[in-house]
């Protein structure tokens, strides 16, 4: 097994999720799930999370039949983190049925030592609290790349302020933007991130792509169009996770602007591949030949 | 003066407007204005449309500025067509307050004799009706594109479908484009209004770009981000003028995606410019080499 070079924490649990598409429970979910499922077509990935004793060995054969390494990975006494929601006829707007953290409440992250020289830090969506705690477990400088969502800008921001001061690259949505920065327009938003500390963002706005801003400009990434949709779940874990395992294999001198395009034109692409099914279905079926046709299929639709 | 190879019918209308940027009268507004005003970047271009004995002179001068062809404006006994709105803070959700239609309500238009071998013709977006008179009046095989409205397409549907079957290429919003085809994937949409006899569609998203459909496949337009909007009224009208004035301009052989592609990718430029200021103000002092300019970062942002 070669080392791992990106490692990811965020939240692993079962979901169960109504689309207008179908109905199902029972599934592989969390942040790190997506993620990692994702960012293991690229490069060695480990996961850094909490299950409980409930959680099928089942699921724990998906990951590793991703490849993922899971010496980050806790099994406590209790009960796994359950998330139930429903979306909308549009696929985009859902409703959260209930939510139950299990033995995610009292989770600690610990940083295996195999991990803690990794050069490449995903930081998913979880308590910023958390987020520094194993921050403060790592060795050397890796690229961090942090994600958040709006509970946190609303209950937690003087230490998200702090998680965010030390990321390189800030991920979050438009309309997490707009809460975090009290603007409205993207380019303001990005621009009151940057003066936070990190040296990117990417302002992630679901089909319609991402922006990513640095003080070097202004990248778009357009969203591959998807035909079929069927569960939109983990789409933005899909994109971080994919994009940072490119980063992570290419073994670049330094990381620029060109690359950063690149890495998250894979990322556009592994997540429109994720929500075609539920949970990591589509992903356990996909080939990189699969992942390099949509590639080169969506960079022909931009050409000008 | 040289010939016509575009005309635009629409609407000419006197607008009031507030916006979280500013608050206006007596403006200048309606589709044929815009557009046309967008392309006379490009190409010679002809207006037709009406307007009442109350049009203020210097507003005929402005049209003369930009070199517009007044030779299809009728004007009528009676007060031209004003409209009011009021935008919320996102710049984009509108509420009407008032529209008079005026001498706007009976409308006739006649093609001037000068405009019908016009090798390009956009109906912009007024009743179908209207656009299918003045459609009859055309000599030769023009490339005719249609744009359209959500009034139209519920109240005047049996009308609307007429039109698409003789229009070369539809172009309507993500939201019509729905109303249109009673579907929600974007990809269906643009299936489903092909079905309907265009060879091609363009579903704008506003800010987030546009797409154009044909059975060649897809391209994806991007928007240019904008710092600083002040009134968004007419993008959509800029985008598809100045797209039209650049396709009558080139002078090729025959239109095809690539074509198509940069047209529409000069379109997203000028109406960039468009909503910088309200009515036809940044235009009126937009420069070729700013235009030029605009598109070269636009696509150096969308590189990979």
């Amino acid at each position: 097994m070669s080392k791992v070079r990106l490692w990811i924490i965020g939240s692993i649990g079962i979901d169960a999720i109504e689309t207008p598409a179908a109905q199902r429970g029972e599934l592989l979910g969390g942040s790190v799930t997506y993620a990692c499922a994702a960012a293991s077509f690229f490069t060695r990935t480990g996961a850094v999370g909490v299950v409980g004793s409930d959680f099928p060995t089942a699921f724990l054969e998906r990951y590793q039949r991703f490849g993922i390494d899971l010496a980050g990975l806790q099994t406590r006494q209790g009960p796994t983190f359950r998330w139930s929601g429903v979306y909308e006829a549009d696929f985009i707007n859902r409703r959260t049925l209930d939510t139950q953290l299990g033995v995610f409440a009292d989770f600690s992250p610990e940083l295996p030592e195999a991990f803690q020289e990794a050069p490449f830090v995903l930081l998913g969506n979880i308590g910023p609290a958390l987020q520094l705690h194993v921050l403060d477990q790592v060795r050397g400088q890796p690229f961090v790349v942090v994600d958040t969502m709006d509970l946190w800008i609303r209950i937690a921001r003087p230490e998200l302020e702090q998680v965010i001061r030390r990321a390189n690259l800030l991920t979050l949505n438009d309309a997490e933007a707009r809460l975090l920065t009290g603007r409205h327009n993207l380019l303001e938003c990005a621009r009151a991130v940057l003066a936070m500390g990190p040296q990117y963002v990417v302002i992630k706005k679901g089909e319609h792509g991402a922006m990513l801003c640095s003080a070097a400009g202004i990248s778009l990434i357009p969203a591959f169009p998807v035909e079929q949709v069927e569960d939109p779940t983990g789409a933005g874990d899909c994109f971080a996770g994919a994009f940072m395992g490119f980063l992570a294999n290419t073994r670049a001198e330094r990381i620029d602007e060109g690359l950063l395009r690149r890495a998250l034109l894979h990322g556009s692409v592994v997540a429109s591949f994720g929500v075609e099914a539920f949970s990591t279905e589509r992903l356990e079926r996909l080939t990189a030949a699969e992942i390099e046709a949509r590639v080169q299929a969506l960079r022909s639709m931009c050409a000008v």
